[in-house]
Formats: C-alpha cells, sequence, structure tokens
C-alpha cells in the first residue's frame, strides 16, 4: 500500500484499547489517515514516501484535545489574577470585554491561542466564545481542528448586543459552518444555567439538535451557583438542565465541580461528557470536581484548560500532570488517576467528549493522523522506563517538536507551518498596550 | 565603574523589598557580583563591557532557589509511579538504591540533575542524599549554587553499610566540603524523626553546628508519620524534634504537610524554615500543607520539587503555579499566594532558607549576579501586563534563555556551557537500561 507519509524511530504511544506501547515503530499515512502501525523490523523497514518525518528516538502519540477553552481570551491573559470570580469578571474581564472584542481583535487572539496550542501538542480543541465567525475563519487558517460554539449568553455580548437575537444569531453562525470545512465543527455554546433563562437554554439547544451540533455549557462551576440554583429552583444546575431535556450524548458539560451524586448519576443515564478543568477550578478557588467518583461511575471525564485568562496559559501536557496529581491528593490515594488514565483523558476521552472518538483520540488504523512527537532527548525527560509517566508527569508543551493534523505537518522543529507567528504576537502585543492603557493596568510598583 | 558583564534590553523583576519592576533596564556586574542596576535612559546607555547579553525584551529575574531534592533520585525518574508511599518506596525505590547507588552512578544522576535545573532557571538548589562527597564533585563541575548533605539514617545507606559509622562519615564529608568551594556548602541532612534515633538526631544536627551548616530533615510528610509519632512518643513530629533541641535558624524543615497550630508557632519561635514541596506532596497524596497559615505565623516557606523519582521533573517553575493555584483551591480564597509572594517564596524565601540572603535570592546590588534571563517573545507569554504573573502562571522551565551564577554565564540561548549534556544523557540511559532489566520493569503492555 502507498503511503504520502512515513513517521519513524519513534516509541508509539498508540492510547488504543490496549494502551499498546510499540518500541521503534512506524507509522503510514495517506490521505490524512493512519495506514499502517507497525514495529520496526530490519528485514522490512518502512516504505519510501514523500515526507518522512524522523521521530529521533522520541515518543510518538495521539494529538491533544483540550475540551474547554475559550480562545480569543488568550488577549486578557494575565490581565488579573488572584482575584474573587466575581470581582475579576465584573471590574476587569467584562470591561475589557466590552470594549476591547471585536472581529479584528477575536482574529489575532484566535490565531495567538491556536499557535501556543498546536505549539504544545494540541490538535483539536473545543471553545466557544461570541463573535464565533471571526474565531472559526481564523482557526481554519491555521489547520487545528476545533469544534466552535457561538456563544449564547442573557445579555449584551460582543457582537451580540440584543440579547434577543442570541439564538438566531448563533444559528445563522453554526448553519454557515455546518460541513464548511473539514475541520472545523461549529456548536453552540450557552454560557450557564445562571446567565441563561430556560427558554434560551431550550432553544439553544433546539438549534444544536436541528443541526446535529455539540452543546456546550458551563455547570455547577462555584459553590454559590449550585447553592443559588437550588435556592431560586430547587434542583442544582444539573438538575435543572436535565429537568429541560438538555442532557444527552451531544452535551458538554464544562467543569461539573459542585455535582452530587444523584447529578453524577443523571450525568452517567444521559450519556454526557465533561470538561474538566482543574487549573482553571484551582486558580479561581472554585473548587475539586469529583473526577474519580464521576470516572467510577462511567462518566466520560475530558480536560481542558479553560480560557488563558484564568490559567493562564494552553498548555494540556501541564494541565495532565495538574490533574493526576490534584486527585490523588484530594482522594488521599496516590493510585488514582494514574498516568494512562490521565493521558486517556486528554486524548481518546476528549474525542468521545466532542464525538470525534471514530476519527481521532488515538493511533489507530483508519483515525486521522493527528500526531505529535516529542523530542525526549533531554534532561528532564532522561531516563525513561514508562512513556506514559513522562508524557503526564515530566513532560511539558515546549517538548512539542513535531505536529501533524490530519496527515498535514503544521509544527516542524518546534516551527509553526501554517501561521506567522511573529505578526500574531506584534498584533496582540499591540492590542494589549490598548487595554493596559485604557485599563490603568499597574505594571511599575517602584 | 568598570562592570564585566552588563545584561541589557529586558524587564527587570528584581524581587527587592520592594518588589521593583523596572523595563527596559540594564545590569552591570563585576567580580560575579551585581554593581549596577537602572533603567536604560537614551541619554546614558550601558557601559561597554567584555561581554553583553540581550535579554531581547525578555524577563531579567533572580536565579531559582529549590531548597528541597535529592539529586541523584534523577536515575530514578518515573521508574515507579501512582502507588502508596511505603510500596513506592519498600518495593522500587530502596531496592534500587540498594543495587544501583555508587559514586559513579551518583556523579551521572547528579551532574543530569544539575543539567536539569539549570536548564530551567534554578542557579541554587539544596539537596541530600547518600554518597554527597561525589554528588558535590559533579555539582562543582557544573557551576550550579547547592546547599549538600550527606544523609543519615538508621539503616544501611548507600555508602554507609552499617549505620554505627553514620554520624562520623557525616562530620568527614562536612569538614571536607567546608569553605571547599566557593559554591558549594556541605550540610547534614537527617532523612526523618521517624528512621533516626534521638542520639541520632542530636548528634547529627550538632556536627552541623559544630561547623555551621544548615540542617535539613523530612518532617510530618504523612498523617501516618505525625500519627505514630503521636501514639509513640506522645509528641508530633515537630515537638519532637524541638524536645531535643533540634530546631533553630539553621534547621530546614521539608515538608510540614502534618503540622497543627502548636506546630507552626513552635517553628515560628524557634526560626526555623519549611522546604514546600507541593508537586510531590499531591503525587504521593501525603496532602496539602497548611502554608497560608505558615505564613500568617511569620514562618518563611520556600519552594522545593523533591527528588525527581516523586515529582518527576526538577522544574521549579511548575512548582510556583502549582503551588500558586493549589492554596487558592485548599483554602477557597482566590487571593491566597499571589504571583508576587510565589516569586518570593522561590528567590529570596529561599535565600532565608538556606542562610543565604544576604547573597542572592533578588537582583540587588552587592549581591551575587545569579541571574535567569527568560524568553518571552512566545505565544504563551504574549501578551504581558504582569511579568511577575507570566513567571508564576505562564512560563515554564523551558523559556529559560541565559542562566548566570555568580557572574559566569552557565547556560547560553537554551544551551549548557559547563556539562557534555549528551554524554550525561548516554551515561544515564545506559544506567536506566540496567535499572530496567533487573527490576524487570514492563514496558510494554502488548
Amino acid at each position: 500500500m502507498s503511503v504520502e507519509v512515513v513517521i519513524h524511530n519513534g516509541t508509539l504511544v498508540t492510547v488504543d484499547d490496549r494502551m499498546r506501547i510499540i518500541d521503534n515503530g512506524w507509522i503510514g499515512i495517506h490521505e490524512g489517515v493512519i495506514r499502517t502501525i507497525e514495529a520496526t523490523a530490519p528485514e522490512s523497514p518502512p516504505p519510501t514516501a514523500k515526507m518522512t518525518i524522523d521521530a529521533a528516538g522520541g515518543i510518538v502519540m495521539p494529538g491533544l484535545v483540550n475540551t474547554h477553552t475559550h480562545l480569543p481570551m488568550s488577549l486578557f491573559r494575565g490581565l488579573a489574577d488572584d482575584l474573587p470570580l466575581m470581582d475579576w469578571l465584573k471590574t476587569h474581564i467584562f470591561p475589557a470585554e466590552a470594549r476591547f472584542i471585536d472581529p479584528e481583535t477575536v482574529r489575532w487572539g484566535t490565531l495567538l491561542a491556536c499557535a501556543e496550542m498546536l505549539l504544545s501538542g494540541t490538535t483539536c480543541c473545543c471553545g466557544g466564545y461570541f463573535h464565533e465567525d471571526a474565531v472559526a475563519r481564523s482557526v481554519a487558517e491555521t489547520g487545528l481542528r476545533a469544534v466552535l460554539g457561538q456563544g449564547v449568553i442573557d445579555g449584551p455580548a460582543p457582537g451580540v448586543p440584543d440579547p434577543a437575537n442570541n439564538i438566531a444569531y448563533a444559528r445563522n453562525y453554526a448553519q454557515h459552518w455546518k460541513d464548511r470545512s473539514r475541520l472545523i465543527a461549529p456548536s453552540i455554546f450557552c454560557h450557564a444555567p445562571y446567565t441563561c433563562r430556560e427558554r434560551t437554554l431550550e432553544a439553544a439547544k433546539a438549534v444544536a439538535d436541528e443541526l446535529g451540533l455539540i452543546f456546550q455549557v458551563h455547570v455547577a462551576e462555584t459553590r454559590f451557583e449550585r447553592d443559588q440554583s437550588i435556592k431560586e429552583k430547587g434542583l442544582s444546575p444539573v438538575a435543572h438542565l436535565d429537568r429541560l431535556g438538555i442532557l444527552d450524548r451531544r452535551t458538554l458539560l464544562a467543569h461539573c465541580v459542585w455535582v452530587d451524586e444523584a447529578d453524577i448519576a443523571t450525568i452517567q443515564q444521559r450519556g454526557c461528557a465533561v470538561a474538566h478543568c482543574p487549573e482553571s477550578n484551582m486558580k479561581l478557588a472554585s473548587g475539586i470536581a469529583p473526577v474519580t467518583a464521576m470516572q467510577s461511575a462511567g462518566v466520560t471525564v475530558s480536560l481542558g484548560t479553560d480560557g488563558c485568562a484564568s490559567n493562564n496559559n494552553l498548555d494540556l501536557f501541564g494541565e495532565m500532570g495538574t490533574a493526576a496529581k490534584l486527585h490523588k491528593v484530594a482522594t488521599f490515594d496516590p493510585t488514582a488517576l494514574n498516568a494512562a488514565s490521565v493521558l486517556n483523558m486528554a486524548t481518546i476521552d476528549g474525542a468521545h467528549a466532542v464525538g470525534m472518538a471514530d476519527r481521532i483520540g488515538s493511533l489507530e488504523i483508519g483515525k486521522q493522523a493527528d500526531i505529535v512527537i516529542l523530542d525526549t532527548r533531554t534532561p528532564h525527560l532522561t531516563p525513561m522506563y514508562h512513556p506514559e509517566s513522562h508524557i503526564v508527569y515530566a513532560a511539558g508543551g515546549a517538548d512539542v517538536r513535531h505536529v501533524l493534523v490530519a496527515g498535514r505537518q503544521v509544527v516542524r522543529d518546534r516551527r509553526l507551518l501554517t501561521i506567522d507567528i511573529g505578526e500574531v504576537i506584534d498584533r496582540v502585543n499591540a492590542i494589549g498596550r490598548e487595554i493596559r492603557s485604557s485599563l490603568n493596568v499597574i505594571t511599575h510598583k517602584e
């Protein structure tokens, strides 16, 4: 069988059903799809291909899937830290959004976020924000695979000043992007049950169902949200969404920090996936999601970075390490969330969460060639006893050397091939200077 | 005034008493000491020097101080994860140590650890292990600043098969290294109150006092240790050490996870510093140290990575981010451990902990030129509103571009100038292969 691309001389961490690890293996790719996965034998070397990528003894693994983020918020990275959630939102993020978020700034913020994700090994993300058409056009330039939700909220939002137009705007966006791009899937992103009325949630979910899209929603992020929901509606946030018929296999629930046993049972029965964002939840002091309980109940729990205003980066390798360690100490069980299970969360479970497990999330014949190659010839990845341990506990996004999405190389030797990163950095710095001067950010303590 | 080295074109994050940040500043260094720190003015540019380092618009900051690690344990990185502490120690680490730790393997493990630390911005570490003379000789080759403690434990240890010789061996080591090297300070490292008898602890502390050395000890790492101490001695581990007269300004307490208010008051009154190791404590499910309570009580809390068998890397940037986020969620207070305070912990507080606050830990005139320069022209450090936020929440060790220790450049453009890293990696990989084959590490799940 002819192949266009061969990747060889690496340790293949397949993340298939058997978590196979193949020392010195090779992968053949044709028309963007993985056609061969084999151990390299001296008597049958990999075939000659148009392009051959030497993994140089490193780790070859599936691209990471970041299931919760807000791409343009890269513009606000580190603008305001160490604040209570509501103070952070109301005195910093919302004013900055009202003043500076438009299709042009969204474009540069999105390109910056895509650059960061590709360079750190994320090949598919699921995001939601406003001006999502500008987001989708920008992502499409970069070669990243993405599920992108237009935001819906019952209040004035960037691009949708009158919330009465929310649903129509989102529907328009989704219809425009439906089946338009091989790599971009539109989605609907309802902000949260506490910012969207029942009829908004129902109408937004109806649009998602009509078009067969992933429906994203923040749920049970803070104790305050949970308590307020119970006080006002007599129902937990999850139970409230369930009563509205929102929960099913195409609904992706972000956070789920404050969920109880009944909520978890509901999530499992409806087949929803969860996007766990440990670093954001820690930084905003929201709490620790009961991930081990959700997994034990059979819920698919994937990993997200959240927007990089609350993290403050989009490095899913870091998120893996944090998740693995956080749930050990939270449960006092050092065997909780072992390396293999966390690697699953960041790959195949993420693929399940965004409805793409048949296409991405593992190195298997017939799947899209979304592949990351790590450089392991560095002090901090030496020696190597277990590759999956290094991926979760020792590596970082900076160890990513090559990245392919659908068989197309988008990062080569740590350099982006699809984005003029110098221009993006200059543009975002210019936007940052405007934000800084108008919001009187204090940078000098002299 | 003449200077030998000038660093210019960077944002200086001084970590001085006022946490001054100087945009576009320059630093003059002479004979290893900082002589000038100034904002760059067009009318008075920095002077010409023998060596000029262009920070290229990046962050110039004090080198990080890692106050708790075990350098040669880099050989066991990722050998055994996701296990209970005692199982991990007894079935994996202790057997591997008994069989493979000798002066030659210690040498290569130490060089690997120093390479990793220097490349990730640590310019001073405080470690403890066995065969510490081999450790010290190796560290001295690399140009890293270090406090290095010979291990003392009431049981057979690498290099000291008969524990009756423990104290004499440690005293010999310390006396040999006392005032021998400008960058290496010897120390005594008693393993823990549960592995050292009272007379061992007292005798070891007496040696440290006699020679004026830092005394390191693991204390109150696990709940089991605390409970056992109370059951057997009627005293908490801290109270037990206090009764023995071990606690004073030259005693550095590693972990302090299971300390109560009385313990904290004792630690504060005696003037001990604490080495907080959040990632190790999380990964081994030991617990969350009450860092905010210790700091409120006036205790100096520094940061350590622990050995990289339990972390699994030595990146103190990652440790800063973890500490900042962990204590927010642990206390449900998003204002806890703000970026500036965590940066303090990893620099000047670390310098205090190892008794060197007069010489290192900040960019100030008269201090040693232990300096790190970060490359900030990357997607994940763009835009930049607050440099200290990026250092703690967004940067990683891989962002370190240049490193100086005592004015000597040891890392240039991410390359080590003092270590043949290719040789070190090859040697450690060879040791790793031996360990793997003899311990039957399972790497294939096929």
